[in-house]
């Protein structure tokens, strides 16, 4: 599993205060205890901010790579925020996220291609969010077909099913998942998939368990990467768990930490 | 999710106890737990016991259904003793279990179709255990014309697909989860799908953790059915998390207890 750190947004509100007094010390320390509790990559995403929204993404880049050594993966429904943020990145970048729709794949895979940078693709597009699996594997096609005409590997695509909140349309978290394999099996090398997993319990009484839940279901259905919290310990020793059990990690005794291994 | 609490089972050395002092008040207790704990049913297995086992099978029968009023799973490699259960139950009961192996199939097949039983058939036969999914499906294709040929309905049927310990045989689990979907699709109605849950985690340094996290992906492969510990409240908690993502259990505000809902 490809774990992508999701704490250095400005939608929490200690991110945006962190952002707004350019606080270099506070990300920092994000972007350390994220990569320290197991995240392969950061997730970077400004948030309403009131600066440039380019120039802050400029900024964040720059600070969390002076702490880390990880990709980074530039979170922003702007083209140009995204941009800046590649412009600025010394490694690895992964650009989240464009969409099947024409305007952003138009505007997003001359970035990816030129820069090398992964591309995490929300199957949704300008008809809005696809209601079952087929209209999701439908828009999926397209995003393929555009990605492998850009000259991008797909081995460098993460397709996102798109997970709603199981509380306002529950029978999206099963259509995601089934859309899953139908993803895998569009191209070779297939692409990754990925989901940006707090999304599912939003609004729901006991985020923790849905969120884990989900993750460790959709790893049964090929799930391979995914933007999460890496410090929520019982979400990282389920995730280590399933990929025991999916014969993806060695079994060793002792292989979770105290708290549990009960 | 149809459940089957596996407690009352001589393996477990108080209800051997119980059972060599023929203690009804401590099997009917455990009988009230599993079913307050929100079990559809109970196993009954007398463990390797110093009397004749068919007549514990039946005292166990007798003792369990005075106490709730329950479908019974009888638990045991002896027809004969599936036999007494079967004979002393008043009620709906499962046969557990019959195998792909001809002499198992041509000694239960006729008990099931004799009482109407449900039969949970585990997926090995005289050549042992199967080494992949196809070969699981391959006697699971057996089992399941055998079914019909004796006049059973598939929905009487809980295939097995064999769950070994992760810490013993890693590639087997996936192995289980893959062949999931290939039983459903072998005859219609889809016989169910059922795991010994406890198996996969025996050996492993975090039990609960690896049992809930494999229901859980069963789930998301079709698993309907499970024989596990009802009284493991994080392992119910997954379960009913995973059957609301599934869109099989409707999401209400406040749907878990106040342990998990952090």
């Amino acid at each position: 599993m490809f774990i992508i750190g999701e704490r250095i947004n400005g939608m929490f509100r200690s991110v945006a205060k962190a952002i707004q007094e350019r606080d270099e010390a506070a990300i920092a320390d994000l972007a350390r205890r994220q990569v320290n509790a197991g995240a392969h990559a950061l997730d970077l995403n400004t948030g309403p901010t009131e600066g440039d929204p380019a120039e802050v993404m400029a900024w964040l880049v720059r600070t969390v790579q002076d702490a880390v050594d990880v990709p980074l993966s530039l979170d922003s429904p702007k083209p140009p925020v995204i941009a800046a943020g590649l412009a600025a990145a010394r490694g690895h970048c992964i650009i989240n996220s464009t969409s099947g729709a024409k305007d952003r794949l138009d505007a997003l895979l001359p970035l990816a291609a030129q820069y090398g940078a992964g591309l995490i693709a929300l199957t949704i597009d300008e008809r809005g969010i696809p209601r079952n699996a087929d209209a999701r594997a439908e828009i999926a096609l397209t995003i393929v077909a555009r990605t492998l005409e850009a000259g991008i590997s797909p081995d460098l695509l993460y397709l996102d099913p798109i997970v709603l909140p199981v509380s306002a349309a529950q029978d999206q978290s099963s259509a995601a998942l089934a859309a899953m394999p139908i993803f895998r099996s569009l191209c070779e090398p297939a692409p990754h998939l990925i989901v940006g997993l707090s999304n599912v319990s939003q609004g729901t009484t006991a985020r923790p368990l849905i969120n884990r839940t989900y993750l460790v279901m959709a790893m049964a259905n090929g799930l391979d990467a995914a933007i999460l919290d890496p410090n929520d310990s019982e979400l990282m020793d389920a995730m280590r768990a399933a990929s025991i059990l999916l014969n993806q990690e060695i079994y060793a005794e002792g292989f979770l930490g105290t708290k549990a291994a009960v």
